[in-house]
């Protein structure tokens, strides 16, 4: 099975990313956590995205907040598919780090999920590879089973309650 | 080779879907176009989706403006890849479009790009394919070194012109 | 007297859900609360709104944040008027909860009250029952008389501090 | 059956309120138009909206832009239920409207619908009669039928065409 | 001298409505102080309005949050000079109220100030006041020297520190 | 009768600024017209703020767009009340000066009026200067009279239109 | 003299950064033009912004619009100042590109201008030469008075026109 | 070594402030601190600018909040670089000021950084000086490597840890 990368641009997207990493874990799905900086390792970064796909990866998940370049630069470097995860932080409630992640131009997507979305991000890398892998498919669609019963037993607790 | 699916929730968002048309077209990718609306026709809708990994798609790509709920709609209804392209409509810029498609509840992702980015949004679906398909991966790649070509040449021509 | 449905997409919206709960309870109306998710639940989510008129129902009140799409998805499977309250969640202050809420494609309105406006959606629903409800509309507009006369003394008290 | 009441702040909101009046005409409801400002004719707007129960109104749809006051002010003078329609003008794209008329405070509804929503403002207070009004009930659903068929063709057009 | 009316639309509103209440009492400006909500008691804010010039009024302030419409509905019913507060409530940072209040239709001004701008919306009714009384006036330019000595003095510490 | 004090930052507000030199004319009110940039011609604009009630000012508009800084600078040098125009411009329509002109500090205020609100500018200066002026009130009340009577005859050739 | 780097990403922002040039031309500063984009051509990119002191340049200035990464980008792979235009494109009117240039992590600042601030990247650019530049600072302060003597001898005109 | 001059509006800036003093003292540059407010002491801060090149200063750092005028203010009286830096205060997270430091009229650059960024400000500051002085621009590039050495050593803790 191919891996996913987790590249974050900062450690201070920890907190958020390991959302993500507790999810492919479930998942069992294989994975690599990474910091780089876009602005203060480019090189590393660029690397790593050039050697992806030679190096087993099947997707990146990029972590990054306020102009958040880290997605859109891996992209820019692989053609493997690049999930971005745009990270709050201080001010401007992520919107800065969303519009950074998802305004990309044409010719190079990167493909956002919710603002501080790890869990999404995390599910999106496993569908992508469970598009040919059909165990992978068997376990996502297992866990969005498990998803709906949680709320169907919350729901008929509280309608319950309420009658 | 798996098919993308292209849904749109109204025929006004095929001048923007076209793009992505053209896009699958030129890398030579196998696809279906469809109209299904998340509120004026909801079964369809969630019946395409449900049934989407069976009858050969590999990811669905759907276009909607405004309160664009259709990218999630169909993800609801799938573990297959949703991407989902915000739609600029007559007001507000397709901000309103952006946050309704990329701001998805934990556990259900949507792979959002750009408003109105319907090539990327067909990229990705390419890439997604390309993870397994190393003919498509090669197909992108040329594509992108095309691209990239292309932008070196203007570039030589633009820095001769004010030397 | 019709009934009124409550709808949350999570059970983390009960707290801002339970003020609606009790606005109906104040004025005297049966209501049923109940936990589905347009995205993890969205079977289940379709069929409380397709029955909900021959189940005696009224009118709906749906409670969901971020891509608030739970409104909609009702909407788009009964004609009977829903209220939609956008939920404000972690980021972006509820404003992609009320633009996913309130921005409907035409044919399928939702009638959308402030964020976390619990109180409102209740009021509403009972306004819609009032329309052929005497006895509703006079306890409606008791309610106000009580809530004009609870300012009226806050201003006498505050005014009189400073004369 | 009761009437809707359709007020529009200045003559510059007819183009966009006619398309409610032309929906209302659609489904056979009875109906009055209005201009009443809530700034200019503060006392015109309140007396409608004092007696507009009493004479034979069952709902009222408002139209106002930038700083809209104008369903506001109708809902502090009745408990109809009123139906606020946001109307963009030439700055800010509507969105100063759409949070003047949302954004009431707890105790005095209006029930919002999208930017220039004109269409969807007469569809809900339809709805609302439709509560009680079997027939109007049937009218509604057989134009969202009619709705959801038109879509349906077009998509067997769209699909033939890229097989 | 004219009287400053101060009006919050609701009691929530006081703690930010004292510091314009300290503000007049520093610069020896008589005031009234009332609570009238333009929703929950309409009819006292116009009559508040209409007779605050024979009251002996000279300017309103009015204080109010989300749909803040309180100063336009006072402005609707006087030609003195209203000045608008928007008042920062539990969502949207205070977008809302800043455009309810400022975005008023051409023929009824409101003189907005900051969000939570009291200080400013009592030195500006005293301005208006002081374009006819010199004694005002100088009052005015003597606290903004006060004001602008203590920005020295401050200057003179820190530059120091720093030397 | 005291003079209104008319500034744009640049020419190309004249066409908005002349809605306000039409409303001052219209009410009999004397004025003068300036061209004083904040940031090309700040000496000027501060000697123009500083000598202006000695020179017979009763109030000054300032018209400015983007970062709006001409209101606020010309309030920093003078206690006469200094009403902002924030004027649109070729991007982010116009919240830019809004928020630029709004915003100010405690210590100096600046009555804002609407996004190319310059009848309402016009309008606000003249209550400023009517507040012990009863002509002047008087006048400002006839407009009012005039404005809301064109309101009611529009109201009462669409109502018949439709009945 | 150090020579002005000016970067766009894509000959689609031609149009804004030739007011640039010509600022420069107008300066007599010296500098080169070039197309590279941070996506579709990083390498160029980054060794462009590796190279630039040792090639001359003094300072270097970026066009992009919507994700704009290019000014960060090359940010990241020098130590000189890199100033950064956000280009408006056909969504959002310039905000997303504003927020993903200005918004740069601690240690890699862009000195970001307005959007489409193209004279003032120019000016900004040369303002940095002119710090140890007599001759350059004097050149910007004679067209800084050029530009107040224009200002001022439009408001002689239009002043004189409403004495 | 030119001077840095760091100006801010207010002494509640300094907590922001205080962090471009100890990024300019790590790197061994000479500033001089100043508390001036562009609308409380507008002369002082007009006579600042002025003076700057010849006391001495190569570029002065302005700190301000809300409608952020200080940037530009002192932009105006100086041909020398203005690095703006917009605080955020306690509505609106800083978009305020953002705004109003950043869109400057055309002829009067402020090189604007990210909200609270003081530590680019004062990078961005030396980085101007180093243009001509390659002892800072080693300084530069020493405390850039020592940041890159940092990411990297975190990213080797971090991924070993998930091996």
């Amino acid at each position: 099975m191919k891996k996913i990368g987790i590249v974050m641009g900062s450690d201070s997207d920890l907190k958020i990313a390991e959302k993500a990493i507790e999810t492919l874990q479930e998942l069992g799905v294989p994975f690599e956590v990474h910091i780089y900086s876009a602005h203060r390792t480019p090189a590393e970064a660029s690397e790593f995205a050039k050697n992806a796909r030679e190096n087993g990866f099947g997707a990146i998940i990029a972590f990054a907040g306020k102009a958040a370049h880290l997605a859109g630069a891996l992209a820019a470097n692989t053609c493997l598919p690049v999930i971005g995860v745009p990270v709050k932080s201080s001010t401007l409630d992520g919107i800065d780090a969303l519009l950074s992640t998802v305004q990309m131009p044409s010719g190079i997507p990167v493909a956002t999920v919710a603002i501080d979305g790890a869990v999404n991000a995390a599910l999106l890398s496993v569908q992508m590879l469970a598009i040919e892998d059909k165990d992978a498919a068997e376990r996502l669609q297992a866990k969005r089973d498990r998803d709906a019963q949680k709320v169907l037993e919350k729901d008929a607790a509280l309608s319950a309650k309420y009658l």
